[in-house]
């Protein structure tokens, strides 16, 4: 793959910035393109220091340098303006795109922006304000408005020709959005049709009415489904008066797919998701922010673990091996739990799984679980029984505990998940540690009882 | 949001056909676009039998039905062809897209799939042959042979021309792919720029050379990073000699993406993954072949931690107390470690965390862990002296075990992933489960050694 040879240049750009031969360095930066560009200012930044990856960003030629900036992270393009003059941060404001530009805004401190907007005329300014208003993850606030709109009445070849004078400065030109006089949205045609029809056939005949569009408060997530579910390039996206207010496209979309899919990763391992930044651009404060108040919540989850093992002391203080066998019952316990858990919780997410399937996703459960819970029952009845040298009572408690321990922590693990949606409850946020828990309570509980009766303690 | 119209549009045509009344349904049916009669198709499947979705599915009108096919899940449209004739087969077969078609003959039984290949002309059964051979997960066996493909002498207007005869039949015509005589891919160009191009330009002037492309052999992983990096709608694919043997599309990527990520999903959850197959469609003892051999291999590391308490039977006959508090420690010390595994795993497979990062990211999570670390000791301590009412010396041996085990569990937890990549183990497969029950063992050996010191015992 390409990567490799790239990388390799990288440490090369930035072993001749610091050795201050900034034309070597120059020359080796521009053999790639804007998108390696970026990367390569990342690294100097990362690597040397902002100072230096300003001084790589002017040498740019003007025509790349916007570009460069746009494939840049948040955070970086904001350490950058905050270096460089009023007029380079103008510069760039005026030549990106909308939806670039807003994303850079909103991340710019307040002032920062009043200076911006300041400069810029009225009518565009009130829409910026509109823009930066839209709350986060809204299908609002991923939209641009560098889209081609066409009116029914036009011909394909006018069409086309209106393409051509406008194409460059649009996000897509592969959709094309037919609106009426009052700007409602009226229907969808993609280019590939306007190639492939006659020239003289009016937009009215080639466009499609039955197109797909969002609400401009609809969830990211919801608009990402429909691009999915569809294979869609680009989606339109309406106000409440249904007039067309821009437009999503797919590599945006792209975006949204990892930090919902990055969100249940850190909601599963208990971590409260830290919006998009990246790990090692978080501080540690708000690492432990971000981590504390689950393992706070869940440690006073195992003092009531621990309060149960206190009320059973006395049987523990007469057979001292039944610690011995603990660990392995809960953490099997938890670990079966999670699996199930995991895969409803993925299944939900891609919709393979729905609410109505909630009983036989149980009885799928039960009989796996059963299935399971008899092997390791009998593995480890075998083993504590020859090999550890117990008491058939003892190996008994153990393997009847871990049957029934299998049985509960799957079916708790699939169910709970399925029950927190139901009451609206992100269901990854009752994952793994959550389940872990609660099937340690249920371990206690079943081995000690057991253990009570079995053993006549 | 549309589909919740659609949702209860479902409902009714199941009872229809449940009652009969096939003219009700078909109506009803016919009302939605193909992705969403797709859906329909695959409720009836579930809610009634393959039978009736069969009928369903040959009362659509021929233009639709074998797009509606196309929609549908690999397993559906297995059961479909095993239920309808040879006849209707051929018809589906010939009418799908070239990608489309390998897909299904992927997961068709080998006698079905030669009957198939008898019908097909011989120089087509060569081509499908080859793409059948291509491994799972590879570039070659998403890609479609379906581009545009121009040269290099025609013009801009010749080359509209060429996509207005051929277009219809491709699965993309928003980026065009420039051949030499020997098949070789020299340039791309996208058909933005042929429209807003001069009609006399040639394709030479206008293709851009230093294209992004792909090895038929490449990790659709790796793929599905250049999509995202670059931001492409479709990308070459070529063979050792480097000519153009076909092209990868963004909806292939979407599923991609997805397919990872549940692999990433199961993996650290101690699953083995189930290929692309959906969870109600595996079967009870799939499922069980899939769980068991890691919930296996973690009670045997648990039988190394009963293995560990054992040998410490002499300090818990002593102070039988201290069970009480191992759950604590060993839950606590698991999730602080799963934390940490799972951001470095994300950040990992985000490019965000580099193998190069691996000291900060260690800096950091010592730091992270012995701010939290003290936190929940101070917070134990204060709870187990003057709540539970235990010895300053067994609160100290709990609070200094709890802060060694949040430190060990976060530097385990964030170390492991990385060393399995370095390795080049897949990190998902030593997240959470493994990393519990690593830390587990870590956790009694500290309580014990603490408490045996400290207690002196």
């Amino acid at each position: 793959m390409d990567n490799e040879k790239i990388e390799v240049r990288t440490d090369e750009i930035i072993e001749y910035l610091k050795d201050k031969k900034y034309q070597d360095a120059k020359k080796l930066v521009l053999e790639n393109n804007a998108v390696d560009i970026a990367e390569i200012i990342e690294e100097i930044i990362d690597e040397i220091s902002i100072e230096k990856a300003v001084v790589m960003y002017r040498m740019l030629p003007k025509d790349i340098s916007v570009e460069v900036f746009s494939y840049l992270p948040v955070e970086d393009q904001v350490n950058i303006i905050n270096v460089i003059t009023d007029k380079e941060v103008g510069h760039i404001i005026e030549e990106l795109s909308f939806d670039d530009m807003i994303d850079v805004l909103e991340e710019l401190p307040a002032n920062i922006v009043d200076k911006i907007l300041e400069k810029t005329p009225k009518g565009e300014r009130k829409l910026i304000n509109t823009f930066l208003n839209y709350p986060e993850n809204s299908a609002g606030s991923l939209m641009t408005i560098d889209y081609i709109s066409l009116r029914k009445d036009m011909t394909v070849s006018e069409a086309l020709s209106h393409i051509k004078s406008v194409g460059m400065d649009s996000e897509t030109v592969y959709t094309c959005y037919v609106k009426d006089n009052e700007r409602k949205l009226r229907g969808i045609v993609s280019l590939r049709t306007l190639v492939v029809s006659e020239k003289e056939e009016l937009i009215l005949n080639v466009m499609r009415e039955d197109m797909i569009y969002v609400n401009v408060y609809d969830d990211q997530e919801d608009v990402s489904e429909l691009f999915k579910k569809y294979g869609f390039l680009a989606m339109p996206v309406v106000d409440k008066e249904g007039r067309l207010v821009g437009i999503i496209t797919i590599d945006d979309i792209l975006d949204v797919i990892d930090e919902e899919v990055t969100e249940d990763f850190e909601r599963m391992a208990g971590v409260i998701d830290s919006s998009d930044q990246e790990y090692l651009d978080i501080s540690v404060w708000k690492h432990v922010k971000n981590r504390m108040p689950w393992l706070f919540l869940l440690m006073c989850s195992y003092m009531i673990t621990g309060g149960i093992i206190q009320n059973f002391e006395n049987v523990l203080s007469n057979v001292i091996a039944l610690v011995t066998y603990m660990p392995m019952l809960m953490g099997t316990g938890g670990n079966s739990g999670s699996q199930s858990a995991t895969l409803v919780i993925r299944g939900m997410a891609l919709d393979e799984i729905e609410l109505s399937d909630a009983f036989r996703v149980l009885w799928k459960e039960i009989r796996i679980s059963t299935i399971i819970g008899i092997s390791l029952s009998a593995l480890n009845f075998a083993r504590i029984y020859w090999f550890d040298g117990q008491s058939a009572l003892i190996a008994m408690t153990v393997s009847v505990s871990m049957l029934v321990i299998v049985i509960a922590a799957k079916s708790i693990g699939s169910m709970l998940p399925m029950i927190a949606k139901r009451v609206g409850i992100d269901p990854a946020l009752v994952a793994s540690p959550m389940i872990s828990s609660l099937t340690d309570m249920v371990s206690v509980v079943t081995y000690f009882l057991l253990a009570t009766a079995i053993l006549n303690l």
